[in-house]
């Protein structure tokens, strides 16, 4: 069973007799069923009776609902109402729409909107550049997807993808002050989605694309940079990619290696494979091995078809073959972005002295971290209950400020590195160390850092 | 010259000399100039001098150029900088996404985001009606255009109408409370309009068609009322049409006349004529004619294509034939939503004892509505500078404030007619007099009214 976390938490809305133990029962319950309360209030006193809040951090929905049959079974407690803390910060959703101006009177209704607005209206069909002074297209970003591969949850469609996009505007909003607006599309074809986007591209100053299974991302992403004056960027794609690049050139710090030199071995040829292995050769790596759920890529594979051939043409120097197994020996880096438990403790140990390991498989890592622990120098995972977490919420929002900020017209490889580089020199020298590559999302400067990096490199094409 | 507005109010920031009457010169001068000084703000005070903003309403332009020049000329005064106060409350646009819940802690970003999140998915996954419960679904609002046919300024595209549409997100925030999101499409194509809007709507609870031209507004609120389970409402036809309606009503109510008993005489078949004479025979009108730029629409008149053929079926009752000055006498209400000056004062003249006059076309109105005035016992224009504005305004906040609330999906006759009556209504018997058979938008029950009204008809369906 997981450690109990907030994102099971629930209140449990209960009465106890107010003398007595009765109070003190509630938490013992709850402990020896393994969950954890971080609140109890009282919300009503009265001779008798007790009214309590209960908060509890549980494992899972059955851990959770164990938790209550055992408050149930309290002689003295009589529960109430449970509720679920998530769903309830769901309830109507984490967004909504804020005017800028209060809108009370004739003379400002003349401004904002009829008959003011006709002269905003016209100075845009002037100059269409306009659009990006004199509206929100000047800080508004697209959130879309078509729910294909949302989360590790998969083709769940764009209804049930809905709370995650209006999450990540939430986290533009707060992180970056970007005004981003969730586009779940109701169809799972390229063509269509593309001109979709291509339809609601004027109101917007970027698009960011999100869960989108590949291999139809890769082409929907070039189709609508090659069609689109703003940039299109596709999260799970470069937003992994920046971070872990960040994250390695960090790990290498820590052991000392220089990314030229280094072997790197890879697991998993999907999305956010693809752009991971990109940049890392764009940065520099020169020894590079992939596999996949067919073994190590290489240029006589049979079945080379979309990335793969690009793959097999870009790396694998020593012109290896065989399985993962095969090649991990001796390997300065693994980075996994693939399946659970592909990766075992043997594999770990063969690898060369100061190993890195990237297990950033969700929601089960390729290898249990502290297993990986116990001969890799430095490991990091996608998962917030481990050191180093491997997090887009790191680069998005700082991308897509710096993006705006420049009224960029694209976004290049160029912006991806300045990026990786501004979250790697977040670290400083001093706090550097292996159970410290990568700073929190909630690091104060990260963002801005990011966004400057991105500004800058930006800027400089116009 | 109009007269002086706000809606072309400019802020000019000077220097004059403390002592000596600078400052009531600066008046001076903009009075003799035809302006008018609505504010003056000392912003810094010197011993020599004073630091001044001076607000003046303006004709247009052009006025508020010699306004300005008019000051530069004055020999003390020194104009640093003028503004416009439209442009700078559009600076930036006037709406943008806020957050419900701070982010500020790893608790909040596992509930918000991942891991939470998934929870929230997985639910939706199970009953995608639970999207409106659990998202902001609910209360979102696309308003979509293509730009084809904005305000009075015709075909400017989708950037230029981009700031009405966000002034129009503004309205819906401070009149329903609804979270309204611009979407400006760059297609002028009626497949491709509806085919995305089709695949954008699973995040809305409702699509907001906005300026989009006529003939095409018909065939794409058709389709996609066809093919979407949310409401589907054109607000140039249907906006209009319910508060020309209520409009109407209330003017009939003034003259004591019934109508089922007037004879009804209407200028132009566009977009909001046709759903004007729709709702209004909906309402019981039994004798309308209507003529457009070709005279009266009659059974054998040739060439009836489209929306004609319709109208030639479903009115003129009494067959007759010409133009709009061969069928107006003896009338009892003129409908105008045609062009300027269409209509004569001798054309008022001859219609029937309490004549109610709507001169709607915007900016210039088929009538003067003074000189309609002195004949008719009831005018109403589109604008904002006479009495009885026939203004969108007052319908369509509370039109999807009810549609919402009852989760509709989709909206009838019915929901016109409700809102219409609830709007006539507002007007009580003692308020209701020539000059006031409309209330104001910001009359402080009229959209909570509308909303229950139509609460009411579209929670019975369901």
């Amino acid at each position: 069973m997981p450690a109990p976390s907030v994102s099971y938490s629930i209140t449990i809305r209960l009465e106890v007799p107010s003398g007595g133990s009765a109070v003190s029962d509630l938490t013992t319950v709850v402990e020896k069923a393994g969950g954890i309360v971080t609140a109890l209030d009282v919300t009503g006193s009265h001779t008798e009776l007790l009214g309590i809040d209960l908060t509890v951090a549980t494992s899972d929905t059955d851990h959770a609902d164990r938790i209550v049959a055992a408050l149930r079974a309290i002689g003295d407690a009589d529960v109430k109402k449970v509720s679920d803390r998530t769903f309830l910060m769901h309830l109507g959703g984490v967004i909504e729409v804020a005017t800028k101006h209060p809108l009370r009177t004739r003379d400002d209704l003349s401004m904002i909107y009829t008959p003011g607005v006709a002269r905003i209206s016209e100075a845009i069909a002037r100059d269409k550049e306009d659009a990006r002074r004199l509206t929100v297209k000047r800080n508004a970003v697209a959130v879309v997807t078509d729910g294909s591969a949302v989360l590790g949850l998969g083709d769940i469609g764009p209804y049930a993808a809905l709370p995650v996009m209006e999450g990540k505007a939430a986290l533009f909003k707060t992180f970056a002050d970007i005004d981003a607006w969730p586009l779940c599309l109701d169809t799972h074809d390229v063509d269509s989605i593309v001109e979709t986007v291509a339809a609601i591209a004027p109101g917007f100053a970027g698009i960011n694309l999100e869960d989108i299974a590949a291999p139809k991302c890769f082409e929907i992403e070039d189709r609508l940079r090659a069609r689109l004056d703003i940039p299109v960027f596709h999260d799970d794609q470069h937003g992994t990619a920046i971070v872990a690049l960040a994250s390695l050139r960090n790990a290498l710090r820590v052991v000392g290696k220089d990314i030229a030199d280094v072997r790197i071995v890879m697991s998993g040829a999907g999305a956010a494979g693809t752009a991971i292995l990109k940049l890392v050769l764009e940065a520099g790596a020169s020894d590079v091995v992939v596999c996949d759920i067919d073994g190590v890529v290489h240029a006589d594979r049979p079945g080379l078809v979309g990335q793969l051939g690009w793959i097999a043409e870009h790396t694998n120097p020593r012109g290896v073959t065989g399985t993962l197994r095969d090649v991990i020996g001796g390997a300065d880096v693994f980075i996994g972005v693939s399946a659970p438990n592909v990766l075992t403790v043997d594999d770990v140990e063969a690898m060369n002295d100061g190993a890195i390991v990237f297990a950033l498989a969700n929601p089960t890592p390729e290898i249990d971290p502290a297993l990986a622990r116990a001969h890799a120098a430095v490991v990091a995972t996608g998962r917030s209950d481990y050191p180093n977490q491997i997090n887009n919420v790191l680069a998005f929002p700082g991308v897509f400020r710096g993006l705006l900020d420049a009224q960029s017209h694209g976004i290049g490889t160029d912006v991806l590195l300045a990026a990786s580089e501004a979250i790697s020199a977040t670290v400083s020298d001093d706090e550097l160390n292996a159970n410290y590559i990568i700073p929190s999302v909630f690091h104060p400067e990260v963002h801005d850092r990011v966004a400057e990096a991105v500004r800058a490199v930006a800027s400089a094409k116009r």
